[in-house]
């Protein structure tokens, strides 16, 4: 349990009371009241209130309000308010802002705006965490520590420079080994002195949107910023954790953000949060997806839903409502795959500044009487009734995907094959052919523990690092199921090509080789024939992206390219490896192709799928103490059954019992308990 | 009139005789004998001819340009020459050039490029015009005085950096009224001293095309910019006034040019100039709409067209010929709004830089026998014809349509609810759907008198500021009929949300409550379905963009949602109102809806349309000592005829009389006198 | 012969030993031998390994490499390696560096990274050839010198600023020259001291790609950068010819590259060299026109390819494979223009940095059995066999078009008519109308003699610099025919517009005049109708972009504008003048007419086609010591036959005899001996 103090799903989100007269804060209560709110996320960015001037702390106002709060029934989710640093401290420390990609030096404006190497960010972010902690520490009121706000972003002045020129001397030892891991000799670049040594930016290697002349130092600089951030969290951290050694310490992360390395971040965070904001087109399975990469963090560990929006966003193009439902369906469906809060942005709608038409709980005409805060009370009530049943249970999956950040990095830095190849997607097209099986799959780091599992996917695996050729042999050669796909194997964890034939490490186990990688123009398509039939395989499927033209060696063909002169070659191939199997999908094919291909293989390793569905309706299931919980989601806009053999089972959220046949209403959600 | 040395419709255009040797002098004044043109602007690029260095003046090209005109009957429109400074003021004063969005000085080049904020450029820019007022101040050819060239532009250095605070000091007072204003305790932003803040740009709050993170500083800095455009040309003009009080002063202005706000100028124009250029697919009615915005400046006061193109622009991606006759047709549409002068840019082509394939009277080949020369001198000779029938002659209108600068910015700073949102298409739609039906309509700022209109309309009127809603009220109670739409009354001046439900303090008046505003995709449309049937309106409607789910609290409801979650909920909604009625038009419906109810409309208030003609052709009406002028204006590419009950009556232009049908050839246009 | 120590059409490309262990170095000339690899480009990047400081030369590891490849019978193309300068360099000498357009100071990255105008580079370049040189200069190896690498890009540094005032000072004199050829009086830019004058950039007079407010300096700073590339070239070139007078030298040019001047360049350089790297959907005779472009710099000089990739590039968008055969049919390509070697870029996939993904003769995969490996090896096979047979043997054309830089940069640094014109699109629609009749073109500069050829063509030459006119007046009175189109004769070589009337100085010879130019959007059409019907043409064509209004004022109509305003107007003129004949093509017109239109004019010119080829069978005949050799290539993906009257006519590459019908197989090459 994230903290006993509460023990049900948590319900609230962020609040922001300092904006509003005291007059306000009635109102406020009396509506959380209503609407089973029982925890407000207070003091996000507040440090120039905190912190009026550089010696000068003033808990005045955050005081009253976590009071208020918690007299009133509410508990905090409490920030550090580091988010943003106040505008004092940038015209009195100029070091506090960043050199932009650009090189242009900032000013003051913005949020996630301090440098990750500022020494003053540095000494007075973790002052203040300390004195929050310090202060607050005894208060009942107390449940969680949120410490800054979506760190993200990048700096290139010279205490990032300097700090980055040590970050390497740590990593590499000599400019010798730094010269060898980004093979500066090509165009000359040989450093001599580690103050030759620049970040990489529009004023030196970088330009645009990932491009740069070289990947070992780009690979690097991300690194860096991402263990940078990481530090900044850290300080804060540690200056809390002083105080409140018992209290839980996050920080609201933002799914398949790309800049952080979250996987590298998960071991400092108590519990894992993340900020949730599908659009209108975001197919449900993505969202499904990243709940499930969020949940793999920390090994399966229950996640907070800091964030999502009740009615709709500002920031999107087209900030459409989320229609009559949808709110609960898309607060159902992060509990469903693991989440044990529900958390808004947020409580009360600001009254100025670029986020005022983010939909709150509360919205601008300030009562309860709008559809939006009916839907809010209404999942509360239901929240309320659930009470601690689904706390702290698991989600068992006996597939699992390889998720890696750096590989993204890798993939994306890199000049050549396709611009059209984004690691995301390809990863998303697997997921979501297990999520249409209604498979649970996990989403895991890349030096994860395989043997829990009895199939492994790799999408893309562009970069192999040390350790995991040699795990996935013997992860195969015990009985596992190993697929990974082309453009995989290709490069070290400094993006060196691994010599002697594609793809590189992963050659023995996958028993091909990859002689070439053709690139097709957005409109180009070519087939995948299967040669074994089996199942549930169509004759031929249409692929596109990029095919890798490979040649068996050992391993079994089940399909082959049906056109161009690479026609015959083989495009699906499946390695017997000791006990286990390796497959190899040589091109990005029609989704179907995946489906069938991973309904086959599913089939053959026993896994079972949860429930056999109509499209469109979600299944998962949470275990604890040797129960589970099945959770039916209807994204459909119309009613739907879900066959099932159940029987007299019960709805947590309704109390009906049901036998067979499970009606759904449009966008409804069941929690059956079984 | 503008001066009454010259009792016409002024002819001619910009001039730059110090381009070219003396010797082409000559032919220039013979072909504008031809051509009838007795009015040139000249001087308006010469400062660095003017003022060859900081302590030298010199006149004496000046002095011939003007006599050689005077000699040869032509009259000056003289400029400042202030739209460009010299290089060596560049050099010598690098406070002189800007600093741009980006945060980069600039160094020296293009034009309207010197700081509004500057000390060398407001001591010098003054300096040369008391000095060209003080030496011309006796000429008999000088008319007018035209100060710089089409301000615009925004800087953001120090000395403005420095201004924007004084500025600020003297709007707020206080620093606590400036926060509570900006509302910066979200974020963090609070400002404890006034030298904390920093004009918003790249390196602080804004990024893009009009995207802030903060909407008050953003749009004080905007206020502050017109402001100090402003205080430049006002600089000019004292210094000019000194000299010459009863010689008109203008500027030459953009129409609807989004930076400055030219309500707030038009009090210091002695008349208002502006600058035409329509591409080959802007609508007629929307050259229409910013005649009578620019003709609205001084509430109605005839202004002057200071620049078109005689045959084609440089300066579009795709620069079309204008057709034979569309140069006439469009001058008579400037006089047909408002206008007493018809002038161009330019007399003479230039042969080299950016402009040199920009249409001149006098083209490149350098005689008279051109197609474009032709139809200047036509027109010329028209003009000569005319005299002073026209001058001074006022249009009269019952219906007005509200437009603000500031609401403008508002909108179009906001972060949502959609990119798609655009002011003054918005705006254009309304006068479209009038101009389609006939009726004269004047273009008002939002703190005008209503009392003179039966229909007031206000077209996304987002931003209500102080008394606005009170006199709107005060309107309709006394039986005037207002029209506002979504996305209006939500916020103050501050662009600080009004609480307790949209659309804030016009709730009253229009009878409803807006609960939500859902923004579509651009492919997604709804339906408009009309429940009380009367007059023109069909069945149904589609419409777009954007949908408040308004609630009816007394008013009548017009028209329904068609589709979605939210259909029966009205989208159309009439509020009797005291005497008068007041509607709200909940989306931004296809323009046959807006035809067809403001027919309607019209019709219950018996404002008359001013004829019933063809389409594409366009009927204003001037009227000056009780006599009226009526013109007709056939945009389209084949004759049309205009059926009349008139007996009689005769076309200015030919002394033909017409009775009944009235023929106008292809882009014809006829002045008829009632 | 480039060097007789090789007599047979080099073989080989760029080589990086120095990122590779020297075991690797074994493999590499184990496999060069098998594919017939006899040139390797070494040293191209190692400025930073040549030079590991200010005072230190160390040239051990260039002396291993040149020993080892010609001890294993492979030559040296020696780079200087001054393409991109060590980081040391950069740190130590940050003149070194270039501003870039936005005005910024750059810091260490990417290549071709040096200022043009640094006394830095300049020094420390010239000092590293000339090192090389005398160290190299008797090695039996050392085939021909490669200076730096593809020079390009611009600086606007203040060392940049200071050159560009001395150059002008040089060019024209006075600043009153200056201003007069700037229009300066244009928006009041009077300059009145040289240091007035800022190199024209984002910060100055320019913006975006390609446009600025004045031409005059624009144009100049292009020529300036281009000059002060050559400037650095030329600095190299000296210090190496003290050494090796009788060794010749070349730098990579890139083809249509538009900043740089290659006609200016080409007597500087021994011989040319380029590089050639068309996509999948480069038409074929676009590479086609560049090959006989770097022929036409030298008058027809055989020239090098230095650079094609074997199989794949990487900076692409979509980076497609090379189809099997497609590698030998585009090396044949450019021997069939002029090209006396085959290089590739690279011999080695390089392992790390950006250009990991640029196919190479040896794969990541490093053994020699690889599709790309043999059919390298096979094209190094008939390489040997072809000798010397083709060395040096020339292009016999009748037909020249004029391509010009200056024109270009003038063209597209206009504002106006339309931003759609492409100068280097409108000259391969000429070209490409010649191509598809098998007629072999030269491509020519401005200033060329047009004595030798019957038919000359200038598409849109905008620019026309002194003594163009009387030039093309003397080759049409002597009989010659010329042919120009719309946009021509606009200006002199400042962009200064010649006045009188468009043509301008062509307007005698062609006996027209250009009264206005319509400017057509890209969906809007006209037709040219035939009104002289004669040979292949059709009734009418459509036509777009521009079309010039024009008035025959001797000329013979040949078709007339079928729509708008202008209908009946001349479309397509040809004017008699003395014993030739002037045509003007008024407007940008399909395909066809171009074709039908030159069939009609080779045919009265009694300008013999090759050969008649099916569609996408190229041919091309080079011709030495009175042998003839007919290249054909089949550019199809199936089969094709060409009929011949040939009898018993050698294929060189098979030995093969052809009588009548010659059999091409798909993507198919024959050499034949007449």
């Amino acid at each position: 349990m994230i903290n006993n103090k509460l023990p049900k799903i948590w319900y609230g989100g962020d609040y922001n009371p300092e904006q509003w007269e005291k007059e306000i804060w009635d109102e406020d209560v009396r509506m959380f009241q209503i609407a089973g709110i029982d925890v407000a996320t207070v003091n996000v960015f507040s440090w120039a209130l905190n912190q009026p001037d550089e010696d000068t702390y003033d808990f005045t106002l955050l005081d009253a309000i976590i009071n208020k709060l918690y007299e009133n029934g509410t508990y905090v989710c409490l920030a550090t308010s580091t988010g943003a640093h106040p505008a004092w401290m940038a015209k009195k420390y100029p070091d506090v802002t960043r050199v932009d990609f650009e090189g242009r030096k900032r000013v003051f404006g913005g949020r996630h705006n301090s440098c990750q190497n500022s020494p003053t960010y540095r000494k007075f972010s973790g002052l203040l965490a300390g004195k929050l902690a310090e202060r607050y520490q005894n208060h009942p009121g107390l449940l969680i520590w949120h410490i800054a706000n979506e760190y993200g972003g990048s700096c290139y002045c010279d205490n990032c420079a300097t700090a980055f020129r040590i970050w390497l001397q740590e990593r590499y030892g000599t400019l010798d080994v730094v010269n060898k891991s980004w093979n500066t000799r090509f165009w000359g670049h040989t450093f001599y002195d580690w103050e030759e040594i620049v970040p990489p930016n529009a004023l030196s290697e970088e330009w645009g949107n990932d491009n740069t002349n070289f990947q070992g130092i780009s690979l690097d600089y991300r690194r860096f910023m991402s263990h940078s951030h990481l530090e900044c969290y850290r300080n804060e951290y540690d200056a809390i954790k002083k105080h409140t050694p018992d209290i839980p310490v996050t920080t609201n992360l933002m799914g398949t953000y790309k800049e952080l390395d979250y996987f590298k971040w998960a071991p400092y965070l108590d519990v894992i949060s993340w900020d949730n904001y599908p659009s209108l087109d975001t197919p449900y399975s993505y969202t499904a997806m990243v709940h499930d990469l969020m949940r793999g963090l920390k090994d399966g560990q229950p996640f907070m839903l800091m964030e999502q929006t009740p009615s709709q966003q500002n920031w999107q193009a087209y900030n459409s409502l989320k229609r009559p439902g949808v709110m609960r369906l898309w607060s159902y469906q992060a509990i469903a795959h693991g989440a044990d809060t529900v958390l808004f942005f947020q409580l009360r709608r600001s009254v100025g500044a670029c986020e005022k038409y983010h939909g709150a709980v509360i919205e601008h005409v300030g009562h309860e009487h709008t559809r939006v805060f009916r839907e809010c009370a209404e999942l509360g009530r239901e929240l309320n009734l659930l009470g601690d049943a689904l706390l702290d249970s698991r989600i068992e999956a006996k597939v699992a995907i390889v998720y890696d950040w750096e590989n993204r990095w890798a993939v994306e830095l890199s000049s050549g094959p396709s611009v059209g190849l984004q690691y995301v997607d390809e990863v998303h097209k697997y997921y979501d052919a297990l999520y249409q099986l209604n498979v649970q799959t996990d989403m895991i780091r890349e030096d994860a523990d395989f043997s829990q599992y009895d199939l492994v996917i790799a999408p893309v695996l562009y970069m192999v690092k040390p350790g995991f050729a040699q795990k996935t042999e013997a992860f195969v050669q015990a009985g596992g199921t190993f697929i990974t796909t082309f453009f995989s194997g290709i490069v070290n964890e400094n993006d060196l090509v691994t010599l002697g034939g594609y793809p590189g490490e992963l050659r023995s186990v996958l028993g091909i080789w990859s002689e070439e990688i053709d690139a097709l123009f957005p409109e180009q398509k070519n087939q995948v024939v299967i040669t074994k039939q089996s199942g549930a395989l169509n004759a031929s499927y249409t692929c596109g992206l990029l095919c890798d033209l490979i040649h068996a060696e050992g391993a079994e063909v089940i399909a082959e390219y049906g056109e161009d002169f690479y026609k015959g070659m083989p495009a699906v191939t499946r390695n017997q490896f000791g006990a286990g199997q390796a497959w190899y999908v040589a091109t990005s094919p029609e989704p179907a192709l995946l489906q069938d291909l991973l309904a086959n293989i599913i089939s053959e390793k026993n896994i079972q799928p949860l429930l056999k569905t109509p499209h469109g309706v979600e299944v998962t299931q949470r275990t604890k103490d040797g129960k589970s919980f099945l959770f039916l989601l209807n994204h459909n806009a119309e009613e739907a059954i879900v066959e099932t053999k159940f029987e007299n089972v019960e709805d947590l959220l309704t109390g009906e019992l049901w036998t067979g046949s499970i009606k759904l209403p449009a966008k409804g959600v069941r929690v059956i308990k079984l």
